[in-house]
């Protein structure tokens, strides 16, 4: 047996108890006639001693050889300590050492195994396996497997059944890239690695199964950009004889459970938005509402002046910064010139100052006079001492960069806390979007979402107006969770697919097995899935999900440590009937 | 809202009370004046009734219209059953009809949906959404997921961590043949989907993470024998500071706790044999112990006798039969028809009828006297009334043989109760099997599992004697879950890859990242993984694992309700820069 107690347990009621231990040294702190040493393990840290007056001469020798990351075991006695710790568990007693084992040696990592690490991006991926020694990254994935374990629980709870599906499907041509497959005892044939288990779920229930749940790796082969990875996860949710209402009860009833459970908060009912809303009062369908900063509309008081810039604009859109009115010229030049960055794209920025004794500054002061201004900041609801800046442009392009700056303001403001939570449903999303580069309209959510029946007579007038069974669940401005209530009739689903340009062949290789599941008594059925990787995250009070993933990916797609992906063998690529085309 | 009460909920003290439901047409008895219809949901049934006195004309029409699964919504009032079933929750009573709401129609289903269908297997997987359908493959479902929730209870109160680990991983030579995925992002390399987590979680342990499970899939593109699927699911465990019998300990407690809460079976301590033991006691190293019927070797009193065939075996093995004396001629013929099968591929069998009064009649009379075959009776266990079956040739091939007559006497004699449960440690597994293809000795379990300490010194004299810390879970002679104490220094693992015809350069390339790994403080440590597929079918008392999978493949790998795989299109070939060989 390797250890008694693991390096979290022991006490002053431990003393004089013989114990042993196991563990990594994490510190060594040699003072010639007494030797502390630090042990630590996925549980804590304990305090060993070895001194030249309690121990025999060779253990202190053989302490003497050891360095940082060794791994070692030890058996000794519970004993009080002089200097006590309060912040650790183990703070007010140490072990001293009566044999040293020594199981494994370390080289010196490449940096620094603490909370604080020396460590740069690119190192600690291809040591991944010492920067999750760290307590930091450590502890982001027992976090991660706690949130899995208490949505299964609630879910269960729920009569979710866990059911598996599989990994080796078909490629369609809908939606992002997809990871293929090449099959061997099907020559030139491909399998596909699931975008998502969609059209599963929905066979399961029309197999009649009710609810169903699964926590599923999901994969999409896209240019990656910041903080996407090829493969996440998903928890994936599908119930039947549901409407939208019942959906969103269920998984309301989630995301409090897990805010409840992980993060110690209690939430009432989330408050709904429609996408509508969302767009114009936050110029985003993932709006943060942890804050205020709400868009006011000013073409009706800002247009038909002389000011053309904002005469010939589609939207002419404002916020109110809290106590901006005290930047310097300076400091809203710096503004303008964000807001002019290329990821940000604004042509320009008009200001107001609410000047503290009801007075108004601005930088068009030429062409409003103050009652002008005084109306913009009624609709923008700024108060005396704020800022109200002002963009002007199409409308889609302008609520953009608009809702851009207002989250830039809030980050600078400290409006983010990490430790609130502010959960939004967004709902009645457009059924269907029109892309510009292929002019046609593509489904916003995907080809089985059901349109409004009460829109239905849009769909051949005026497609971009019909509205969409579809909702997302936002939290602290990063959608979380997006589902809707399905499609469940063959005659709607071909519509769909014509509609979205299938041609009837196309229709038939690609879902025709969805198509013919409908056939047979496919009963009202709709879900949700949630992103893991980031609601992990969100609720670990972080930004970035990668240190949530045990072995995440590059920018590249590639994995440093394992170097992969690699070159396969002749022998492989024959076995595959393939054939590598060097890249020109 | 679609239902107020699931189809197994209403009883007696719910009579007079208004009900929705919803569900499918299970069954219509139209008996003119009155109309009785089975609603079915994943819950249960509910007997629905419409009669010409108590309801509206127009709802007895639209009954009429209604045809077995068709998808329907009711509203009406619960009442008293005259003819009671008792065998049903619903049973005492049934909902008389005021509103029925057609949510869907649905075409004839291909085979029927009961219990017992007239589905051949093709036509079962085409149609898999109305196979779940049916509640005996819905039932095995429901089924999978409380065991994968009852194993997930057990291992996370035991403090073990849920690790995701990566599916786009790198190809590796070693084992079997991987499924490889072409990167576009890494123009002519390839990512491997894993046939385990092995090398990710020891990689976890090196980081500290102490206890890791995951229940995750795993991808084998092997050419599939019955019962095989090329994705297939694992419960993955490892654990640090752990010797052996930690290890045992730990998954002998899961596999209690999991036949305690899934089937109601209370069982001691798991008995464990030895590798060694196992093949000469059962000719098996999965021996299935629910019965004895154990191997008697005979080398010593069957040998230096006038009998050349059994003179010239390097084994001479028995078992008794249980009241195979009774065998008639023509009977005994049959067996040795049967152990000489190609499937089997004895040469031949020898008996010896163990008759009541104690005497002995054999096929081999003119070589041995009765007080030889008192001898084969003691040493194979043979009471009066017994078969004694005996087989020689080379040793592992007459095992193996011994081994498959042994099983289908069970079968036959009915001593395979598939509701008992006989756990089984085996241990000690030797380190390397001779390959005689290759002429080359491979890794037993996998290149990662530590040797024997006290074996250490064979591995250049005698390799194939190298025991290995490697151990199988056998339940009812299936390995549920097999594992070992790994490797954890660098040196050896080298030695390892060396033995095994590694050159250096290619354990670097292949297994470089978990090398180095091992330079930095690697603890001791080790594992298990039970396959998931096998345990549920066996828990729920099946040998088939197919209905324990939500879509599982055909034996060509095909997913015949997708029709997957399939080809992609010539865009996305160019993409990934592959052309295709044709099959010539």
């Amino acid at each position: 047996m390797y250890r008694t107690h693991n390096n979290n347990t022991l006490n002053i009621n431990h003393v004089n108890k013989s114990v042993k231990l196991s563990g990594w040294v994490q510190k060594i702190r040699d003072k010639g006639f007494i030797i502390w040493i630090d042990l630590r393990d996925r549980y804590g840290v304990t305090q060993l001693v070895i001194d030249a007056e309690r121990s025999n001469k060779q253990l202190v020798e053989q302490a003497r050889t050891l360095g940082r990351e060794f791994v070692i075991q030890v058996e000794g006695k519970v004993i009080e300590r002089e200097s006590k710790n309060t912040h650790i568990n183990t703070g007010e007693i140490e072990v001293l050492v009566e044999k040293l084992n020594i199981l494994n040696t370390s080289k010196t990592p490449p940096f620094t195994i603490e909370n604080k690490t020396d460590g740069g991006e690119d190192l600690r991926l291809k040591y991944r396996y010492l920067d999750i020694r760290r307590q930091a990254v450590k502890d982001k994935l027992i976090f991660r497997s706690k949130v899995s374990m208490a949505v299964r629980n609630y879910l269960t709870q729920q009569d979710f059944i866990d059911v598996e599906t599989p990994y080796l499907i078909k490629s369609t041509p809908e939606g992002a890239r997809d990871f293929v497959v090449p099959s061997r005892m099907n020559t030139n044939q491909f399998y596909a690695l699931p975008q998502s288990p969609q059209t599963f779920k929905q066979l399961l229930m029309v197999g009649g199964l009710d609810k169903y749940f699964q926590i599923v790796k999901c994969f999409r082969d896209e240019d990656l950009r910041a903080d996407r990875q090829p493969e996440f996860t998903q928890i994936d949710c599908e119930m039947t004889f549901v409407e939208q209402e019942d959906v969103l009860q269920t998984f309301e009833g989630l995301t409090k459970h897990l805010l409840k459970e992980i993060n110690g908060v209690s939430i009432e009912d989330f408050p709904r938005m429609t996408y509508d809303e969302a767009m114009r009062t936050y110029g985003n369908d993932k709006p943060d509402i942890r804050f205020g900063i709400k868009f006011g509309e000013l073409n009706e008081v800002a247009q038909h002046k002389e000011f053309s810039i904002f005469n010939q604009a589609e939207l002419v859109v404002g916020i109110a910064i809290p106590d901006g009115a005290s930047y310097s010229r300076k400091e809203i030049d710096k503004l303008i010139d964000w807001v002019k960055r290329p990821q940000v794209g604004a042509k320009g920025m008009v200001y107001v100052k609410c000047n503290e004794d009801g007075s108004f500054k601005s930088s068009v002061d030429k062409f409003y006079d103050q009652d002008d201004l005084k109306k913009w900041a009624e609709i923008t609801g700024a108060k005396p001492g704020d800022l109200i800046a002002v963009l002007s442009g199409k409308t889609n392009e302008t609520r953009a960069q608009l809702s851009a700056l207002r989250m830039e303001m809030a980050e600078r403001l400290g409006l983010r806390n990490p430790n609130e939570f502010a959960p939004l449903w967004v709902v009645d999303f457009p059924l269907l979007e029109w892309d510009e580069e292929t002019e046609r309209f593509h489904a916003m959510h995907h080809p089985f979402t059901s349109p409004k029946l009460e829109d239905l007579n849009l769909l051949e007038t005026d497609p971009g107006k019909v509205r969409a069974n579809a909702y997302d669940l936002v939290l602290n401005g990063n959608e979380i969770g997006g589902g809707s209530i399905r499609i469940h009739d063959r005659h709607m689903q071909e519509k769909m697919f014509a509609f979205l340009g299938f041609t009837e062949e196309e229709a038939k290789a690609q879902f025709g097995f969805l198509m013919d599941a409908f056939q047979y008594g496919a009963p009202p059925h709709g879900g949700i899935a949630f992103g893991l990787d980031r609601l992990v995250a969100i609720l670990g009070g972080q930004e970035s999900i990668r240190d949530f993933i045990a072995f995440p990916k590059n920018n590249s797609g590639r994995d440093i440590m394992i170097d992969a992906p690699a070159k396969i063998s002749e022998e492989q690529l024959k076995e595959l009937h393939l054939s590598l085309i060097k890249k020109s």
